[in-house]
């Protein structure tokens, strides 16, 4: 007897298999049953006809709960009327266990309700479908880097310093050695990395101690940064967009079904081709400014909107989807102001005030995927700003000693995996884009 | 001018090419020089002939230092001797930087003072070749993975509990919600994600904090753990088997290069073939009493041997040696004392005194790399276990859960990534296995 997949089982129509699962359904209509089994490659239904099997079996199946767990016995045929769908002719059940009622149903639960029972939750078609694609996406990135000579690199989680200042670092006592800090990028590392082995990316959990609860922040989530010896900032933004051509493409062939039943509108995934829109943040000031859209800043007696949107400052949601909403695909912004970017970016030699850095905004207002820049590759420059940005110089000797020994033009980006999950399912929040999400007011299950 | 890396070389031949790269090291005879160029994908011999160059170009030869960044350009040539190697005829170069003196000589360094530098260190062909062999074996587990309808499910990082304990536990404050623990293992997550998606695995960072300086012991250290529903003790060991199988001979077809390069012996590698030994404990004791191999147990006064070994011992690095050393394949030592192994193994059926899990010890004395079971099903037996163990009941309500909603048998396992570069590489020391090694004493750079 062939124990069987539900996602592999349009190869063995007409012969008998096992399936090992759950009832995910019953619709009982007189002498036949419905049974819906699911067995987290897919769902399909079952057909009892009490004629037809044992007296057993179909008491059997009138027991069993939503949740029970099963092994099913019948033969593979196609739907009468549905194209691609298929049936279980079932002819013998064993029941492993019958599930306690089931706290899920179908009527609606609050979010909290569910995110309390998040490892019964994932159990939802929905909930597959997302980690389905989720999968779909970090193959797919991991193929591609693997396939373009991307080595990779693991970098590590404790730390002795900030990559950006300690005050949204989580830190753990280190034996003897005083505190060790959560990364919050691999970036610092990757770069020594890609000056052993050219092209390098590290693809792994990264931590934020930040405090805010909005629908796209995480405490703990997963980034994927790739870093390349010799690229300036115009290679760096080429392979931006072959790269994301690539992961969305293969996404929707792979995972058409999962994307529709999250009903996706897969036509606006479509566009993701290159080239991409790339415009300055002086032109995207402009769409700002046309458009009308103030800066907002918090004052004690509220908020101040500030028009048009000054130079110099960076982008909130409003800005984004403003800057996004006349573009099918994503758009590059290129050549920030210095002194909203990180201390490693280099300037742009034309401007001083201009840093070489890229963000990634997403099609239909999903907001910023990536960061990215050409790294400051001269030894002085690099020293003074870690002196101006008052971080420790005499940790920073060793990401230093990069540019003491060969130092070579460089670059890399950063792309959060949630935020890209988020876009591709069209997910309204960022908690249900992993398994198990961490956010400041939540560490259970 | 087509910009082209040393790897793809065999490509080009007879064309002009340039390659970005360091000057790994330079030797001259009179009229011509040989600058050996590495660019992180391998390393290409240039030859400069003084006649056919402008005094510029062999003026810049001659000032080059060791990691000195330049582009080169030239014609691909043959080696007129050796089968398979590519020369570089160059004409023209250009010099990025001259490096300051490299610390890292020929000459030998002390470990300490090379993993003070690790950041440089990582650019010697030993340390390069063992981050390839580490990216193929990490590319080619998740292509057997998705090939094999796993799905990814990246358990959390932060977790309210331990899955075995505190003691060797790093913490972090999160919040107003008290302590997170940095997890050591994704299992218990994943075990609620195979009920959802029937096979999954969790590969990421996991985190020891056991003041131990072995040489095969991190305290952060990358971990893959498949967990699969309805799979019994003996349908885990199968998979093992063949995933063994399956990531050792690609990695040996892939990187033979770069295996050579360790001075690893690889027709030790060539007999990892299925079907492996699958021996009892009990059949493992035989052999060390056989072997005369005692338990030894530090007391006050020193050291005591015990013969002949106990039941119920778990083993040591010379009993690993002396079970392996009459096999030439990895050896699954199955159906271990209860006592000696976690609380969520399943129980033989047939023995309440042996627990399901299943060792594999890497052939050669290289000792566990994979250590896996059946997980308990039952509830009842499952909840006793937890108070056994004095486990905070309260904390596990909801891996009881996975037993009360549609239980079925099911069983994964956990392999150690950095054991196993160690294996496949033949290396001395745990230390090389990964970018950025974290020790007790250890968390720079």
């Amino acid at each position: 007897m062939q124990r069987v997949s539900v996602s592999k089982i349009s190869d063995y129509t007409d012969q008998e298999v096992t399936i090992n699962g759950w009832l995910y359904n019953i619709r009982s209509s007189g002498k036949l049953m419905f049974p819906e089994i699911r067995d987290g490659s897919g769902i399909i239904q079952g057909v009892v006809v009490k004629s037809a099997v044992s007296e057993r079996v179909w008491e059997d199946f009138s027991k069993l709960t939503q949740e029970s767990s099963i092994k099913v016995k019948g033969t593979v045929s196609k739907h009468p009327k549905k194209e691609g769908v298929f049936e279980l002719q079932i002819n013998d059940v064993e029941i492993i266990q019958i599930a306690e009622p089931y706290p899920i149903t179908p009527k609606e639960h609050g979010v909290e309700f569910l995110m309390d029972r998040r490892h019964l939750w994932l159990r939802s078609p929905r909930q597959v479908s997302i980690l389905r694609v989720r999968n779909e996406i970090i193959q797919t990135i991991r193929d591609y880097m693997y396939d373009n000579g991307f080595i990779l690199f693991d970098t590590p989680i404790f730390t002795p310093n900030a990559c950006e200042g300690t005050s949204t670092l989580f830190s753990t006592e280190y034996f003897d050695m005083g505190k060790a800090y959560l990364s919050q990028s691999g970036q610092l590392y990757a770069e020594a990395g890609a000056m052993a082995l050219g092209k390098v990316y590290t693809l792994g959990p990264t931590f934020r101690a930040e405090n805010s609860m909005t629908r796209r922040h995480l405490t703990e989530f997963w980034m994927m940064e790739p870093e390349m010896a010799f690229y300036d900032i115009d290679d760096d933004m080429d392979l931006i967009e072959d790269f994301l051509e690539n992961v969305v493409q293969r996404v929707l062939k792979n995972c058409r079904k999962e994307l529709e039943l999250l009903g996706r509108n897969v036509s606006k995934l479509e566009n993701v081709k290159k080239p991409f829109p790339r415009i300055t943040y002086d032109e995207a000031i402009e769409i700002l400014i046309k458009k009308d859209i103030p800066l907002i800043r918090k004052t004690s007696n509220g908020e101040e909107q500030i028009r048009p949107f000054p130079w110099g400052e960076d982008f909130g949601a409003p800005h984004e989807e403003a800057i996004v909403e006349d573009f099918d695909k994503p758009v590059m912004v290129h050549r920030w102001p210095a002194e909203a970017k990180s201390f490693y970016m280099k300037r742009d030699p034309s401007n001083p005030k201009i840093a070489l850095g890229v963000d990634v905004l997403a099609p239909e207002g999903f907001g910023e995927i990536i960061g990215g820049s050409q790294r400051e590759d001269n030894f002085a420059e690099l020293e003074k700003r870690i002196i101006e940005h008052q971080l420790p110089l005499e940790e920073f000797q060793w990401f230093l000693d990069l540019r003491r020994y060969g130092s070579v033009p460089h670059s890399g980006f950063g792309l959060g995996i949630e935020r890209m999950v988020n876009w591709i399912c069209n997910l309204e929040n960022i908690r249900e884009a992993i398994p198990f999400a961490r956010r400041p007011n939540r560490i259970t299950p």
